[in-house]
Parts: C-alpha cells; sequence; structure tokens
C-alpha cells in the first residue's frame, strides 16, 4: 500500500480526490491538510464521507506530509505549488499538482496569464498529466501537471485528428459549457443558487487562462501553430463540462476517416468512449466517472467538423485525472481506483 | 376592445399567450381552443391563472371563432394551421400564427424540411414577423408568421451587422442554448426530469428545422448567400435561450464599428437592449419578458466576433412576439401588454 | 403621484420591492439606499432592471430620504430599522419595515430571540402588516411591521379556523419548505449553488425566530394559548414556500365547516385563493405573485386536519405583502401594482 | 459466482441495479429482461453504462431466467410480480421483489389498497427485507418483499423506539419529501420538467399507498396498534428522501434515552448513521449510497420528538437495499458492491 497525502484536501477537487482514494484498493490515504480547516474532522466538513474517512484536517507542514507518504496531491490555487513542489520533489515524492503551476513548457506564457514563475528549473521535469496522451511520459516522471478541466475536453477530441492533419490548424472554435463546481466552493456571488439557477451565460469570453494551456499543447503535439478561440459557458448544474468543437476538416477527409481516425487513436485507452452514430455526448452519461466521451457531426453542406466532448469536471477534469496519472506512475493498473459505474440517471 | 382568440391554447406558447393577453389593456380575450381539453376550464389546467381568466377551452370550430375574434393566434403544431388559416384570412380575421408554416417565401425550403405546402398563395401575402426588421410589412398584413424561438435569437445580433457587410456571409457558427419549455409540453423521454436534470447535451446537430428559417432570411435581407452552422443544445431550466455566434469581422471592422452598427439599428427599438462594455446577457435577465439582450466581443487574436444573445423562448421567442406582431397590426403601442418588469432574480 | 424611497434596495427583497414599485401606477420610486453598492447605478447591479428603473443607489441620509418621499420601506437586517424608523415617523413618513423590529407587540419575546429593543415605544403604534387580518388597523397606522415569510404561509390558513375554534390550539405543527431566496443574497456556503442542488434538508429545527412571530399572532387572535412546533427546510429552488400544516379538529367539525370557514374569512380578499377539491397548492402557482393559494386535506381515520399553503416568499413573504400595505395605508385599490398574471410554466 | 438476473431491469430501480450489480465483486449479471426494450442492448438505454454491461434486454421467459441466474430481482409494476415469482420460487431461485406485491401479511390489507392478491400462500413464507430488522429472516428466506422507499425512511428511525415504548404508538406525523426518481421512468405531465422545476407539492395526502405498509410492519414489531399521517412532497431534484417524522416522547424520556436507543439498536450496522450533535440529514449526503442517515431533536417546549432520515430513494430505498438482502441470503458480507463512497458535491 502506497502512502499517499493531500495538500488542499477541502476544496471541491481535493474533496474528489478523497472520495476516489477512500476506495482505492492500492494506496492509502494518510495525511490531508487545509489551511481553513486545520484541526477539524474531514467527515465533518464533508458529512457525506461519515464512515469512508477517519481523519483529521491538517495545518500544512512539508516535513510531516514527507514523513508519511510517498505520493503527494497539490490541489490548491495556482502560485503556493510552485513555493511548495520543489521541496517535496527534492525529498523525492511523487507529486501530481492540479493547479497551473507545472502545466506549461514555455514559462513566458504561463507569466504573461497567471504570475512570475519561481520554480522554472521544474517546468522541463514536469509532465502534463493528460494520460491519453503522455502515458510514456508520466511513467517515468516524479512531477505531472495535471490538465486544467476545459482543456481536457478540448484537446481529447482535437489532438489525433491534428495529429494526422485531418482538420485545418487554424480557425478553430472551442464553446464550453460547465458545471458550478467548476467555479470552486470559495464564496461568490457568481456561484449563488439564486444567480445561477434558471441563468445561463457565458463568461470570460476569449478571454481565458485555459486558452493558452490549450493552444500550447496542440502547437507542440501537432507540429503547427494552432489557434482557437474559446468561449466558456456556466450551466445551472454541479458536474459537468460539453465542449462543442467548429473545426474545418482538409478536403477528401470524410466521415469514416474522423471514426477511424479517433476509435484508433484511443483503441485500449479505457476512458475514452468514441460515440458512434446516433449517440452523441451527455455529461449525465460520464457523471461521477473519469470517462470522456466524444462524438462529432459532419456539416457537409458547410464543410465543418462538430466535434462533442462530455467529461465531468471534477474527475476526468481534475481528481480523477490525477490519480490515473497517479496510477501510471506508481505502475498499477491505469484504471485502479476509477471503476465506478456511472449512475443511470 | 379588440377580441381575441387563441386556437391551441394548452401548450407552453398557448398558455403564454394567455398569461400576456390576460393582462393586455386594449383586448379582450374572448375564445380559446384546445383539442385535449375541450370543455374543461383553463384554470383548472393551469391553476396558476385561477382569478386571471375565467374561459372554458373549447374544440375547435372556425365559424365560432370568426364571430367572436377579430384577432386570432395560431398556436399548433406545423401543417395544421395551413388548413385552417386560409378560411380565418377570408372571413377577414387578422391572423399570427406560431408555427412554422407561414414563414418561408420559398416554399420549397418549407417543403424541403416539413411537408407539402397546402397554401402557398397566402407564403407571398404573409409577413415574417420579426418585429425589429419587419416592422412597416407587419403594419400593413392581414397574417403574420411568427418567427421560430432560435431564428429569433439568431437573426437579431446578425442581420445589422450583415446588412452593413460588416461580417462575413459565410463561416458563421451559431451555438445556441434553450431551456426546456422549447421541446413543449407534450410527453418525451428527452423532458423527463430525471433526463435533463443534471444533464448537458446538443440535438439536431447541424440539422434543426431552424436552420434553413435562419438562411432564408438573412439571404433575403443581406442581398447575398448566408450559410450557418447551427447547433442546439438543451439545458437544464425551463426557459431561456443563450446564442453564442463565432463571425468573421470584414477587414478593418473594429469594436465601436460594431457597437455603433447594433445600437443605431435598434435605437428607438423597446425590446432589444445592446449591452455595452462589461455586461453580458444571461437568460435570466429576460426571463419573462419580451426582450432580447445583446452583447459582443471581439477577439482580435483570432480576427473573429463573437455575438451573444438571450431570450426568453416562450415570450419573444414566441407568445411575446406574436403579441408585439399583434400590437403593430392594430396600431397599438409595441409595448402594449408586454412591460413586464423582470425578475431581478 | 406619492413618492417611494427604499432603504436597503439591493438584497433580494429590497430588489423585489424595486420590481414591483416599477410597475405600480400611483407611486413614484424616488431614492433607494444601498450601503454596499451607494454610487452604483441599479441596473449595473440587476441588469435584467435594465430600462426599468434609472436610480442610483444611495448611501442612507434620512435627511434626503425626508425631502424625498413620503413613504418610505426599510428592507434592512434586523435592529438597523429601530434605529432609523422613529426619525422616519417623527418626520411624518408612513414606514413599511420588512425586518422583525417592529412585528411584536411584546418587546419581552422580541428581546428573547433578538437584541435588545431600542424603540419599544414604536411597538405599540406599529401594526402586524398581515393585511388580510389587520387591514382596518392598517388603514390608520404610519408604521407597519411586515410579516416574516414563513409566519405568512403559517397564519393564513391557521387564523380563521383558530378563531372560530374549529381546531385545537395545542400540538400544531408547522412543516415548511422554502426556496433558497429566502436565505438572502449575502454569500454563504449554505447557499453556494453545489451545496443545495440536489439536496433537501432541515435547518433550524424548532429553533427558528419565526416561531415567537407566529404564536404571538396566533395567540391574540384566538384570544387563547397557542403552541406551535414550526420546522422549515431549504428546497433546491429560488423561490416559494409550501407549509403543511398538522392539526386536529374539534370534535364534529367536517370537511364542509372547514371549507366554509376559509371561503367565507377570504370572501373579497383578492390575494388568498382557496383551493376546493382536487386541486393542491403548488409553489409554481404563485411564484412572481401576492397569491397565498390554501387546500386542506381531513384525514378522519387519524381525526387530523392537514391544511396546506404556497406564497413566493419574496412577494406575499415580504416585498408583495409590505406594497399591499402601503396600498392600504395610502387608501388605493389594494392590488394597484400586484396583478401580476402568474406564469403558468 | 452467482448467476444473477434481474426482469424489469430498464425502469429507474431496474437500471441501478444493474449499476450496483455491475460492480458487485461475488455475483454475474447474466441476463436482464425488459418489455419495452427486448432485442436492445442495454448500454443503448443508457449509455452511461457503455463499457459497463454487455448485456442486451431479452423480452421475459422464465425457463430462460431459471436457466441462467440462481437469484432473480423482480422490478416491475405491482400485480405482475404475483404472477411470476411463483413459478421462480417453485424453480428453487432466491427471488427479491421490488413491487408491493410480498410486503404485506395481511392479504386483506393488500387488497384494501391494490388490487386481489393471487399468491396469498407465499405472503407467509415472504419476508419484509428491511435487513437492519429482519436480517435473520432474511438469512433464511428464498423470497423477500423488498420494503417501499418511504417506508425504509419512516421504519429505521421510528422502529427502535416504538419497540422500546419510548414513544406514544399514536398520532405519528410522516412528512416526507421526495426526489422525481421516485415517481418512475414513466411520462407523465407530473415528471415533466418544466412542472417540476422551481415547483414544491404535496400529493396524495393521506392517501398513499405506504401508509398501510408503514402501519402494518410498525404494528406487528412494537406489539401495539400503530397509526400514522403520511404526506409526500416532491422536490424538484432526481434522488433523494428526507423525511420529517412528528412524534410524543412518553414521559420522562429525554434526549440521552433517545441518542442511546438509536445508536444501540444500529450498533455495528453499517448503512444507518446515527447523526448526533449538530448535524442533521441531508439527502445530498446519501445519493449514490445504501446509507440511511438519522437526526432527531427534543422540542422539550412543546413535548414533541422530531425525526429526521435522509436515503436515496433508488438504493437503500430500492436497489441498495434489494442487493444487501441478496448478499444476506447468500451468506455474503452485507455490504458486498454497496460500498460506494458518496460524492461529498
Amino acid at each position: 500500500m502506497t502512502r499517499v497525502g493531500i495538500i488542499g484536501a477541502t476544496g471541491y477537487a481535493g474533496a474528489e480526490l478523497v472520495r476516489i482514494l477512500c476506495g482505492h484498493p492500492d494506496i492509502e490515504l494518510t495525511i490531508l491538510t487545509s489551511r481553513q480547516y486545520a484541526g477539524v474532522k474531514f467527515d465533518e466538513i464533508f458529512p457525506s464521507m461519515t464512515g469512508s474517512v477517519n481523519l483529521v484536517c491538517e495545518a500544512l507542514a512539508i516535513d510531516k506530509i514527507c514523513d508519511n507518504a510517498e505520493v503527494v496531491f497539490t490541489a490548491l490555487p495556482h502560485k503556493i505549488p510552485m513555493e511548495i513542489v520543489p521541496e517535496l520533489i527534492s525529498c523525492g515524492k511523487k507529486v501530481i499538482d492540479l493547479s497551473a503551476d507545472f502545466r506549461f513548457k514555455d514559462s513566458a506564457t504561463y507569466e504573461a496569464h497567471y504570475q512570475q514563475h519561481t520554480a522554472k528549473d521544474l517546468l522541463e521535469k514536469a509532465v502534463y498529466g493528460l494520460c491519453e496522451v503522455y502515458f510514456e511520459k508520466i511513467k517515468n516522471t516524479t512531477l505531472v501537471g495535471a490538465p486544467g478541466c476545459y482543456p481536457t475536453s478540448v484537446l481529447l477530441p482535437l489532438l489525433p485528428l491534428l495529429k494526422r492533419n485531418f482538420i485545418e490548424p487554424h480557425a478553430i472554435v472551442a464553446d464550453s459549457k460547465s458545471g458550478v463546481t467548476g467555479a470552486g466552493r470559495s464564496l461568490s456571488l457568481t456561484t449563488h443558487f439564486c444567480e445561477v439557477n434558471e441563468s445561463f451565460r457565458a463568461y470570460k469570453v476569449a478571454d481565458h487562462r485555459h486558452n493558452p494551456e490549450m493552444e500550447e499543447v496542440l502547437t507542440i503535439e501537432s507540429g503547427q501553430p494552432v489557434n482557437l478561440t474559446f468561449v466558456p459557458h456556466l450551466v445551472p448544474m454541479s458536474r459537468g463540462i460539453l465542449t462543442t468543437l467548429y473545426t474545418t476538416p482538409v478536403k477528401g477527409i470524410g466521415h469514416k476517416d474522423i471514426e477511424d481516425c479517433l476509435t484508433t487513436f484511443y483503441s485500449g485507452r479505457p476512458f475514452v468512449r468514441i460515440c458512434t452514430e446516433n449517440r452523441l455526448p451527455d455529461t449525465r452519461n460520464v457523471r461521477g466517472t473519469n470517462y470522456c466521451d466524444i462524438g462529432f457531426k459532419l456539416d457537409e453542406r458547410n464543410q465543418r467538423l462538430i466535434l462533442i466532448s462530455a467529461i465531468d469536471n471534477l474527475v476526468k477534469g481534475a481528481a480523477g485525472q490525477a490519480v490515473q496519472n497517479m496510477n501510471i506512475m506508481l505502475g498499477l493498473d491505469e484504471t485502479a481506483g476509477l471503476k465506478m459505474v456511472p449512475f443511470s440517471v
């Protein structure tokens, strides 16, 4: 049993890590930290977990974490991870960071959209934790920068097609719709029940920090500059992201090519389900699970390929993918602890 | 007081007509028909209306309607209106039809997407009831084909810009998100609470009947062929459509040009609110009202103009716009009966 | 046109007052105050109101209010009203206070559940603004303490029966369920969308401050000590309170007696609708309106009378009833500005 | 691996059985029947299950079921089970029926509320599947009548206290609130999204078929006639029942007695969590799990004990408890396949 700790266990992503790791057959959850709830039993903060986890949240003390865990998840607002991850790494820990701090190869891009980067030397070492694409690199690293929720939903459908040059690298539109857990557990008027209920709206239009993250990965992987316009929207539901992508297929590429390309690329990958024929992705079908469902439709009249993906933003978009990374790093079955059967309703 | 009848008063659009017309100062609601509920008091079917309306639903009898109403709304599934509207028109009635039957100028387009048209001679006479665009024609007609809910949300932002050649007529994407009343009051698994709740999905991808409706109007009004890819989505809420439009601005067109174009076009139009600066449309802000809110953002990095509109699909997208048409046809104040102050929450 | 001001216009009850008063035919809204938003246009805070109200929120200045308004609504947390209302009254203003400060006759009860009362002399003068019960007193007062939302839903069904001694004054249970606007617009984890969505729970079980408010009114009006157990619950919806009351009918009292008692008591009262026969109250049917729907069922097997009431907590439970009080105080038609036709859906 | 079949696998309870049994370590799901979907792959009907279950729904054929399963779940509308269960039993199968057909000891009560009973001889043999109360009997039976969802939420808090004579057997009120899955997957206006959303109402007031079911069990177990008034309500959410019980404690019984009674009775029972002190049950905390959370509050002022329970109606209220029964019947660990960690949000 590998001992595992979570720094920042009481945000929504942190609590979802606890949920998943509680039921993981090969690890033991040994330490949880929380600035806000230090000294409080975890199941007092999240009473649903009564009987499932029996730990008290602690203040952050790197020494104690190093003593009690071989693997550490950091589920914190960006900026804090780059202050503490270097020490965890130098103590020989395997680290999966859920913030933006270790997602970028180019520190200038990070600094343009976040702030000064104070652990640049680790950027090269860090692997972008999109498991279906960087499996081999993840296996051999000690530091993963887990992808953002929106990027996961955008990259998985696009990458196979861009790598094969089946779609044009310019003029891609990503219209994403997210449930409210994506905004976190912190209080704000924009997450007040009455402000969200019976409301639908866009936000940070073509101005979201996940946009450069997506473009960097797409550009690196496809070997050509990729630009996309990204518009996120808020849906009155708790969990789930649906992304609708509008792309231009290269001349001659038809329905069968696209289906084959996606099916082949994700052959044997347990968490990507290609929806063929009549089925379209629905956030409900992936709720609470690590699946990414991908469907598509060719609008031949307008020579446009529409790709649609659905994930649970807290699972494949955060905690689930983080655990998937851990499994790969530890040489475990990639699906260990992640075999939740989804609700039918 | 003009006497008004509604044929098909017990669907969601019909009942919304009742709600609005009940509070209208210049008309009297005299007759309601319903195939399903003939003989039943309207407020037994919709108990919220107890005290507001005191009519019994009747089976459809054209004679009786002609005796009791000068203006008739037909809120029926397509195909039925073209069977009964000709008789109403020949009795000298003013008719506002909420189905697709009198929306198209080109009967071939209608027939390609619906069925054979059996009242083609009326198509020329009929006016497309998009009030902000066809005000003068509506004033002088006796037959209005009221626009679909999605088309209203797509056409209002696009038309001013296309007419001025500020955006390219090709490669337009309309990504729309609708509340569930858009699917009507009929029973189906897709509107079962548990299938919609905590779900978000696309449907009829690039294959919705409102697509040709939009293209016909855009093509006629802009004087050039306009193509668009239209993808509707279902949102777990009752009312509202938010449409996000992705367009390419013509070279040299900047933020100020777009703002001026929209502001000028809708100057003096009481139901279109242009959201300048920081405000973006939200379906919540138009709930229960006849407003269409329009906002935009220029993504200069990708030379793309993103337009966003919000309407209440049952009001500006159906019953409210139908009443607005009636007001114009009768020479009343365009806002009569439509001055609802929206909820703040 | 009577000039009206609102102190505390940017909470949910305050904003609902703005919505209703905007459409009121006999008054002019002249001044809005807000501690949090002084200097900000009201329609920037509530964009839905764009075009309906054109006032800038101000800091509280009693002088300015007295100069600009004959009627003042105070929609503030308790304790603040008792500090400012005395001055408004001595300036000759008519005041409707929505807090608990002027609801109690017995200051000791107030002090046991809130805090020291610093304007006790006004308590005698103040009238409890339950319009259907205290109409005559309201007509002649300058100070109304508007009832709480839960008490309104509890008192309206109970009072007619208790006054007639049709039900036992002991052992009454009030099981209430409220939408989330009842918790206000302030931020708290308990109103975070994700904490409320797909959740149902009780809170402040038999320990809510509205309990003594209900008991005082019931005791005074029925002329005998009345005790009730009150348990509120939170419903994942924005607006509405449904209260289910469990009472013991006095021997010999049957269905017809109860129906007659309620129907007679509320005869001619425009905002109370008695649901006879098969219809049961539903919060949806009163949404956005000043109605209180009341239904009942006699469980003869257990000799128990179940009464059910539905109101919109922000309207009949707060702003609507406050405006109804104003109408009565000003000698206007009681329904002025309150004739909203409810949504059918 | 025990082979298991489900008759009626495509209703909400049936599909929930599939979800749970898919992840059960000790059984193999071999056959699913569905009248409506015979011949259709299960994961086409419930696409969320793609990759989890690979069976095609079949028409009902008792022979085939007997050949392929040792344990059979019947998740069908009442009346059908009593027609087919006798044959399954005589083939030596273990049967867990989720309908009302085998819940009653007294066939006259069943017949008064349902219809004629055609398999009365099995009623004596059948065990009421409330696992925490009838564990020993369940271990030794071949036929379980699984409790209704409401009765489970009512009986678990009441039984320990009634058995100890801590509360009065008369004048009990059960005010229950259920999510919409409780109404099943069949289409009806009452489960249409737009009719449920932003709505809260009671239904079948003191007239629900679960009432006699509760009273029979309470009467048998407490050895005295127990009457209760039961009022169910519909909550705009998918899953969960919260029941608020109003009871009269016997003189001298205090907080500690009640806590001890509940804690002792459920000591060692893995699925009942007694919420002590400040925590109150919330449906969100048990969502997707087999837990029943129980809390209470003594209203000493009114000498009333308020008990509150929360379950997931599809799990502890249906499929989960059915699987718990199977585990007991097969001598497996009672929690096998039921160790889902709940969502924190």
